[in-house]
């Protein structure tokens, strides 16, 4: 909107960086209290210039009313109140948080947020959003651009968070995997002739297609035979067809009777693959949906907590054989535990050979929500990709290799996206986003409301209500201003979100390795250097002698470093997990093995898991020798194993 | 938190509602600005003061350097860009917008959104939000003891808006209503002897039941059978027992499977029945659920729009002749179109009927998102209901009625209600709540992190830990503190919010009294005095004959009248939306024979419904004198017609 010269933002990411956050000692204070002082009274003379014929509702004299003063100073002692209760929160902005995926927010985002939530457009609808509804658009255009997508064909929009992003990821997956079946019923009954492309490459008409064919339809395919059906007939008569046929009008319950019924066998339900490391929100979407979570397939990890191809693979072909359906396999980029990276080259190799080799196929998703924003990282600031050489010498690390690039450059090949800017967009709360690669997706959960229907209700209008295509309703237009204004001022390439974020990993390294060499009379057993930035670890003394009194030992230490459960008193603050069987089985090996407290029999045994303290570095300064945050998080866990033995 | 007298906010209520609201001229600039400078600087100390020993990590000389300053350059240039463009926004404070449910927010709210923001605390979990995590329980205590639920069992929170709100009243809802069924095998399989209340009032081995009265338990019951479930057994051979049978784990296809395997007849889907006013995310619902939109009953309203008791109980009766069993009922409480308050208290006496007579029963779910808000004319001061008699008196008007305050005064009795603050609870965007009268159903939708398993955890962290019950994640605790600080300045009775939302209803019945008389020459067909402040209405001419051209001229007339379409030149904004059968069936009677155009029947076969004009009514300064905005309105919309009619 303002015409600028591309080169300008960021230009200087060093120096840039000190300008985007208001500083772990508000050291940014005058520059966000002079923005928001600006923004208020530039909406209070909005109003005051909008029909000041009007004349005034609220006169001076009513000020002076005892209600009205009584009202002001209820509100002036609640506030206050508040003010004081908010000093116990956490300290999030310190370079003395370590703990869960939260850091700072940056200034664009607190200002954008502020400025427009005085506005308090609703993007459900561009009616009562003409502004944000537009930002919200090159959000997710930006969003795209960044991983990779086409832009043009491609969609997306803003949720509330990264649970609604995946769940409409799953909810899309369904429509689009199982629209084959109702179109095979709705060719039959309208006598169609509908090919579709199958998985192995053929083109077959698809009334005559076997049930498991119809369930290995590729994505496209099916968007391709959804439109043929639009074409085929007029809009009303597809419509009644499809109100008879889709599982959306259906249900599940008529779902099941009907394949019974027209195949005989309904085939078992379909699954859904995850990676053992996905968030335990999976596992609320899949309940939610009607899938069940018994149909929630874990794929192990590797040591590096990535996605196993050769487990994958394998669970593919033993699925194969027992024909049961697959609807969608989710890979994570960035686990919530160890920001660990999937290798989505490997997991969308292995989709091209299960279509090849078994004439299977399935939605792949990548769960990005924490670490889509590392995209940033493999783009220049003309929008080019980077390769690792080049991120690598302008960082001066040896991170990241070519398998990560690879991983993160492979987004551009899934069928759907979730990146929460909440996360590290570092943007306030909620921001959530979903993108999908082939926007004609949408179609097939679009739910019309009463004012919407008019035949002649012009394309750019249905486009711009969002409420049509989405889960949620109502939704604050200020998290679209704020993710928006964030990235005009941090690129989302090499220049802002990329060197925010290599900074972030460069902290993390720096953690880990000076961890490595252990804690006086503590030892200290890490993870694997982490893809992105969360560094996890178990502290260890030679009087520890089983699991039980090695996890009671790190829950001690955790408590003295936990705000709630140190009272405030904890010098830094981290946060802790449990490694549990069987999803980190094979995983945890090497960690229980340099442990030596117990065996891996006796870890999957126990039920309680493994223990493991854990710290997020989003803080940007964490890798600055001053103040050295490094030296004063080891001195701090130091004493805390201290305490934590006696 | 702050001790103060519970009679101080709010008692001259007429005085202190000029002091909520920044005002339609931003007449309380200075108070907000004041307010909003504190709370930045407040925040600004605390960071200043966390360990002040760390030292600066932004120091003097980083601000001078050039990347910096042009940092600085871009976010401001692109936020006086941001702050321009939403110039072009839609003027919510005004008297001049009568649009959709939204209007300008409590400064309270925007206060206490901006001051907490500053925190981000998520309310995920305390962990997180130690302070906000309160406050939003507090909130849904608020709520319930509003609407009349025993706020010790009750269980409630935010979410991001009413659809997700509705979507977990379903989601919960299914998961009590099923849950016999699932305990019927655990204790066919466990081999215990389960006993459980049915409809009828009998106590019955529930292993021993026919599906058709699994399907009818009512909630309390299946709630009760929970309970026995965990007391009968250790929790590993429970939760083991119920992860092979209950619908969430095994899903809906093999549920469906396993209901045909065992008891012969799996029975038809269950249905869901709506008020035909429903909002239309109730469709986005139940096919997201898998539940399937044909399996959305629309039962018929009435002349007022409220849902016809007499229909429902038909519909009740040939469901149970048909042996299809109902999830639940879906009253509404201030229709999105209309503003029509159904009556709760007979569809309550409708259900104790049906199980009384027709041994069946269902979740009984009341969506208030609109009108729940309105609950707060019902309560004194000190908390005691009032009698319409007493709102009368106090109001000075023949409104409300004393079957109004029975169908308000019947939400305690329904199973959930979903309630928006962000709608009549005048904060910003996204506020959502849902209640459930009975708090134990939380514990059938949760899903456990990895990091809450130990065993030792202590039943307040679980509690406190609100990502565990609800389907969000990462959830904004500005949101809680916002809605928090506005109902501790309006309180939720006849001082605050009753007083705010009964000066709309004023308002609006003003406007609906003015256009009664007509336009000139334009007739107005209205639809009922509404049962709270939305204004809906159809502009007439003698020239328009048919349903056609009416509808083509209404639509003009928006057009005049719509920020969008009349390029931000309109002088006051409107909404409108169409009337469409089969949903207004009936209702639509009389207005189609006042306008005369058309016959039901006709209107019928159109299938684009009848187009009418709306005006949501939200401003509490409509009922004023001066400025007299109901004058200005009409002849605006007079203006909008001659222009429509050329």
């Amino acid at each position: 909107m303002i015409p600028r010269d591309s080169d300008s933002a960021g230009s200087r990411p060093k120096d840039a960086l000190r300008a985007w956050f208001l500083g772990p000692r508000a050291e940014n204070a005058e520059l966000l209290e002079h923005l928001v002082v600006e923004a208020l009274r530039d909406h209070v003379f909005w109003r005051r210039n909008y029909h000041p014929e009007d004349g005034f509702t609220i006169r001076e004299m009513d000020k002076r009313r005892e209600g009205y003063e009584e009202s002001v100073a209820v509100l002036t002692q609640e506030l206050m109140g508040l003010l004081a209760e908010l000093k116990r929160d956490v300290p999030f902005f310190s370079g003395r948080y370590k703990g869960h995926m939260i850091a700072e927010q940056t200034i664009a985002s607190q200002i954008g947020y502020f400025a427009t939530m005085l506005y308090n457009p609703n993007n459900i609808a561009a009616e009562i959003s003409p502004v944000t509804t537009r930002l919200e658009m090159e959000v997710a255009g930006d969003l795209a651009r960044m991983i990779g997508y086409d832009s043009s064909k491609s969609w997306g929009h803003l949720t509330s968070g990264g649970t609604i992003a995946n769940f409409e990821a799953l909810w899309l997956a369904r429509s689009v995997r199982y629209l084959p079946v109702a179109a095979a019923r709705v060719a039959g009954e309208l006598g169609l002739d509908l090919q579709v492309r199958t998985a192995d490459g053929r083109a077959l008409p698809v009334a005559e297609l076997p049930l498991w064919d119809l369930l290995n339809i590729p994505n496209e395919a099916s968007l391709d035979l959804w439109e043929l059906l639009w074409q085929a007939r007029p809009a009303t008569e597809v419509r009644r067809a499809l109100a008879n046929h889709s599982l959306a009008a259906i249900g599940y319950q008529e779902y099941s009777r009907r394949l019974a019924l027209d195949y005989g066998d309904p085939l078992p339900a379909a699954v859904v693959l995850v990676a053992s490391t996905a968030h335990y929100s999976w596992e609320k979407i899949v309940r939610a949906l009607g899938i069940g979570s018994n149909q929630l397939v874990h794929v192990p990890v590797d040591t590096h907590f990535r996605m196993s191809p050769d487990a994958l693979w394998q669970q593919i072909s033993q699925l194969a054989r027992h024909r049961q359906p697959i609807l969608a396999c989710i890979s994570v980029c960035g686990t919530t535990e160890e920001s660990a990276v999937d290798r989505l080259d490997h997991v969308l190799e292995i989709r091209r050979r299960a279509e090849r080799e078994l004439g299977v196929t399935f939605h792949v998703h990548s769960d990005a929500c924490y670490g889509g924003y590392a995209a940033a990282l493999t783009r220049g600031s003309d929008g080019r990709r980077r390769a690792a050489a080049e991120i690598q010498a302008a960082a001066g690390t040896n991170w990241p290799d070519a398998d990560w690039v690879s991983s993160i450059v492979a987004l551009q090949g899934v069928d759907s996206v979730s990146i929460d800017p909440h996360k590290m967009g570092y943007v306030p709360y909620s921001a959530g986003a979903i993108l999908v690669r082939d926007g004609r997706a949408r179609h097939l959960v679009a739910t019309d409301p009463p004012y919407l229907t008019p035949p002649d209700t012009p394309e750019p209008e249905i486009e711009r209500f969002l409420g049509r295509y989405i889960l949620e309703g109502s939704k604050a237009g200020a998290a679209a201003a704020a993710v928006w204004l964030s990235h005009k001022v941090l690129p989302l390439n090499e220049r802002g979100y990329g060197y925010l974020i290599e900074r972030t990993v460069a902290g993390a390294r720096r953690l880990h390795e000076a961890l490595r060499d252990g804690l006086a009379e503590f030892r200290v057993v890490l993870l694997p250097l982490p893809d992105i930035n969360i560094v996890c670890y178990v502290t260890c003394h030679h009087s520890l002698k089983s699991l039980e009194s090695l996890n009671a030992f790190n829950e001690r230490v955790y408590a003295h470093m936990s705000m709630a459960r140190s009272n405030g008193a904890a010098e830094y603050i981290i946060s802790r997990t449990r490694l549990h069987s069987p999803m980190y089985d094979g995983a945890i090996d090497p960690i229980l093995a340099e442990l030596g407290v117990c065996s891996v029999d006796e870890w999957k045994g126990s039920g309680v898991g493994l223990v493991v303290l854990r710290s997020t570095v989003m803080d940007p300064f964490m890798a600055d020798p001053a103040p050295d945050h490094v030296a004063g998080y080891l001195a701090a866990v130091s004493r805390a194993c201290t305490a934590a033995l006696q």
